[in-house]
């Protein structure tokens, strides 16, 4: 009685000196109370906030101070539904944390199963060993993505994060069998699951569970707002999303987005009634053959574009030319070549021989980004005339319109050159008149493009860093690959974190500065932002504003989480100074 | 008569004027001699290192005047054996001239064959429509190259060049069909070709002959080993050599060679009574299963590490660690799955399991190079017992040995920190007590190695830049895939050169001397070389000289422009002070 009055006084006390939440240790002897230990207390992603806007409400702490307190990357939980801590059952099988958030479904083995079921009310999950551009049907389908090998930024990862979709990759334990419809635990006493077994994923873990788990549910309280009301008073790094349709476009300006910084037209190519033309275009194997299927594809990306436009009213769209190698388009099992050839008029030899002729050894260093508009101009040009076009449709509804046009993977100052006169001369075509003012800015993710980035700056209006790219030339690692061995650099502290998901410092933050440092010496007021994944990782955010960038770019949403991580970077270099 | 001892005059006094050879122009009118033109005259490679050679002995020009006027790219002629221009018979097709000299031989369609022929004592070409790396050990047996697809940077050209093998590239009238075992020339009464038939090719001039032409044999006049001695009075960068086999290295030697710079280990593990244990190896999938295999392949290795060190006595040998991805020794067709499956006792269903298990998206980025040892080190275990143990097995015999292990694609200095003590440790169990200096460095051959070279060259005896990996990892460009566009680039003038032939100075050359600057600002006797294809090419070799470093290592063929190369760089050093 008198040592629970006594408590109380403590307890005050203490959590008026540390100015949080304390978690608090004490035993009473023959009625004497003895403090054991203090500290502030473990929360819950929406307890933390809570309790800091509470903080502020009762005047303990004042605004800065709360948002310090805010770990940016337990904003997860309060984005996403998680599973809840108090029933969790035992873990069938670890992976990488691709996507936050919690799923639970019945498993499909490919993506036109997912869509089949989910069609028919099921809520699945799409099991895959790895996905590809052709399975982005059945992950839009699917409440989570689970994939046995891949990483941080594989297909699987970056297309669920850009979805806010759960997803586990890189389940190394897991054999994946598409054709008997089974995926099995390698780890001893591992289980077997068939199609329509039951499974919950932990994205934020990485962990599989058999069955069903029980969920929390997001929770995005009132305290959030004014939160983000507080974080946006500080913050000076803008925060863009990469955005590639309209629903993602309004998730992420409901989410803060202050423009889209990266979208990605090649995905506007999959969509079942395009991708024939697409195909077509592909399998021509002169510039008129290329022109004409071109021609039955630019009416669909104007519309794309024009509706992106709407969305983002007076907010700028930095729209990014074709970048992936064009084989990422094909078929390639036979059944679906056969489809193609039928679909185009052409023998399934004379496709499959194509297909064969645009196979790469290393894609990823090979015929894509700027370099199939040295060799194809006609594929850039088309695409800009859209973008001029939707451009001058959007404005006459007198919406604000803001284009920025971005080129990737540009090696030589060259390239750019020659590219920005195509581009400009495509976008005039487009516009037809309209007066509406557009830049032509870069991709800088090549180390080469940072080196000499002075004279690639002469042809830029901007400079967008892929750091997703960066990443894999400045480590000679490729992401879709690394998960091979990087559980082994992690488990055995070789790298202090996968740096697909971590921006490296030392590395390829050495050759960004070196690329701001370039650019700024020839254009000093040179816009510079960054829409590799890193745009949402809290600590690469932090590493973004020292380096003095404009704006980071990320999926919708990371936003609130870019956002945060973007004040604090802020008040961490008021501590400094 | 008159005009004729003019002219004699004139000559003189126009040769003594340009010390050199004079090419002129005259004509006689009515007695009396007019000069039109002169200009120094063109010269056959040969011609060229005489009349240096002459010019110096008249005492017309000094030996470092005769030295700056030698073309190295030239020397090619007088280092490989040419078609007798007084016999040629007429031209079946044509091609690129993608590696030079002539060859003559039989040809067959797969590398397989070209291994099973050469061996049974056959000269064979070997006719593809393009190479691939699993062609290799047919590229060794045979005695030309020649494809219908690729470019003068396309897989064949670099490996022939490589190897000093006369090689044919992009021959577009042939059409290659392996499965028949026939090529035809497609021109009008184009005749095909059988397996068998004997062809020759002028890797100079691209041009394609069937039947055996006659050839004269490369011709190492007197004047060129005069030549070559002023040469080595001259330049201060050593010349080393690649070369993975006793013949290769006995070549180098013979060929001015002082040091191999580049081993390639895995070179020695294509042979066929070696490649059944390096697929158990593979195929294994524990540590015990990998122990074992590698255990068959030990002795072997150590055997070839034995001989390699006796050819290059008193001379440095650099031995690279294994560095390829596992795919590539393992068989791909049903019916090479099948056979290896039978060697090693298991079914073809698990082989295939295997290789579709390591297939990688990217495999230039992937699970390759030192990440192999960070995840199994037994392998570079195994190799170093290997290395150690020849070592004292040759030292026994009174030859001084001198290694260097070299590590591969190192990315954080905590790979090298923990494999040198890998390294260490394995190689005095193999020398076994013995006495015998080494010493273990690595490859800077990644972006970001060149950025945290300070830090790297911590754990290391010497760098050796890797420029081949290095460029493309700075350009984001495969080597085997820029075939498809490079072409375009060059003759748009989007680029100067292929970065593959000739070191891009302004970027991976910046990289270069980055990582050159911070190796020696932590050690400032760190030794530096270059074993990327570079190291034979004449600018490369004199930029590798501006920049310090202590020498270049090239394919035997290209040690003697090497050379010449390294002593132009400091007469144009000179000029410039």
């Amino acid at each position: 009685p008198l040592a629970h009055a006594e408590l109380e006084r403590v307890a005050k006390l203490l959590e008026d000196h540390f100015r949080d939440m304390q978690d608090l240790e004490f035993t009473i002897q023959r009625g004497q109370l003895f403090m054991l230990q203090t500290r502030s207390g473990k929360r819950t992603g929406k307890a933390m906030v809570k309790i800091a806007v509470d903080l502020v409400t009762e005047g303990r702490i004042d605004k800065r101070e709360a948002v310090s307190r805010i770990d940016p990357a337990k904003l997860d939980e309060v984005l996403h539904p998680t599973i809840d801590p108090k029933a969790r059952p035992p873990t069938a099988g670890k992976g990488l944390p691709a996507s936050p958030g919690a799923a639970i479904g019945r498993i499909v083995f490919t993506a036109n199963a997912a869509q089949e079921w989910a069609q028919r009310g099921e809520t699945v999950i799409l099991v895959r060993t790895d996905t590809s551009p052709e399975d982005i049907h059945g992950m839009k389908a699917a409440s989570g993505i689970l994939t046995a090998r891949g990483g941080l930024t594989s297909h699987a990862a970056v297309v669920a994060r850009g979805m806010g979709k759960c997803c586990v990759t890189a389940c190394t334990s897991l054999r994946v069998d598409a054709a008997k419809k089974t995926a099995m635990f390698t780890t001893p006493g591992g289980k077997t699951l068939k199609e329509g077994d039951t499974i919950t994923l932990d994205g934020s873990t990485g962990e599989v569970f058999i069955g069903s788990a029980p969920l929390v549910p997001a929770q995005l309280g009132s305290e959030l707002g004014t939160l983000m009301q507080w974080v946006d008073e500080i913050r000076t790094l803008k925060v863009r999303t990469n955005a590639d349709t309209p629903t993602d476009a309004r998730t992420a300006r409901s989410f803060g987005a202050e423009g889209i910084g990266l979208c990605r037209t090649e995905h506007m190519f999959f969509q079942p009634e395009r991708i024939v033309a697409v195909r077509e275009m592909i399998v021509a194997t002169d510039e008129a053959g290329r022109r004409a299927a071109l021609g039955k594809i630019m009416p669909m990306q104007r519309g794309d574009f024009a509706e992106l436009f709407r969305v983002m009213h007076g907010l700028p769209v930095t729209i990014r030319l074709l970048d992936p190698p064009l084989h990422e388009f094909l078929p390639h099992s036979p059944q679906e070549i056969e489809e193609v050839a039928k679909d185009i008029g052409k023998t399934p030899a004379q496709v499959a021989a194509r297909v064969a002729d645009l196979t790469e050894s290393n894609p990823m260093l090979g015929h894509r980004g700027c370099r199939l508009a040295i060799t194809f101009p006609e594929i850039y040009e088309t695409q800009c005339e859209a973008i001029g076009a939707a451009a001058a449709e959007v404005a006459k509804e007198g919406i604000e319109v803001l284009p920025e046009i971005m080129i990737p993977l540009v090696m030589v100052p060259e390239e750019l050159r020659r590219l920005r006169v195509l581009v400009q001369t495509a976008m005039d075509k487009g516009l037809a008149g309209a007066k509406i003012p557009y830049t032509i800015g870069t991709m800088i993710e090549l180390p080469r493009a940072c080196v000499v980035a002075d004279r690639i700056a002469e042809h830029a209006d901007f400079f967008s860093f892929g750091t997703n790219d960066l990443t894999q030339t400045t480590f000679g690692l490729s992401r879709d690959d690394s998960g091979r061995f990087m559980p082994t650099y992690l488990d055995g502290g070789v790298v202090p974190n996968d740096p697909f998901a971590v921006l490296d410092p030392e590395g390829v933050g050495a050759l960004i500065e070196l690329g701001v440092r370039g650019g700024r010496g020839t254009k000093p007021d040179l816009k510079v932002g960054i829409c590799g994944e890193h745009g949402g990782e809290p600590s690469s955010v932090e590493l973004c504003h020292r380096m003095g960038f404009d704006y980071v770019s990320c999926s919708p949403f990371r936003v609130p989480i870019a956002r945060v991580a973007a004040a604090r970077a802020v008040l961490a270099e008021e501590t400094r100074k």
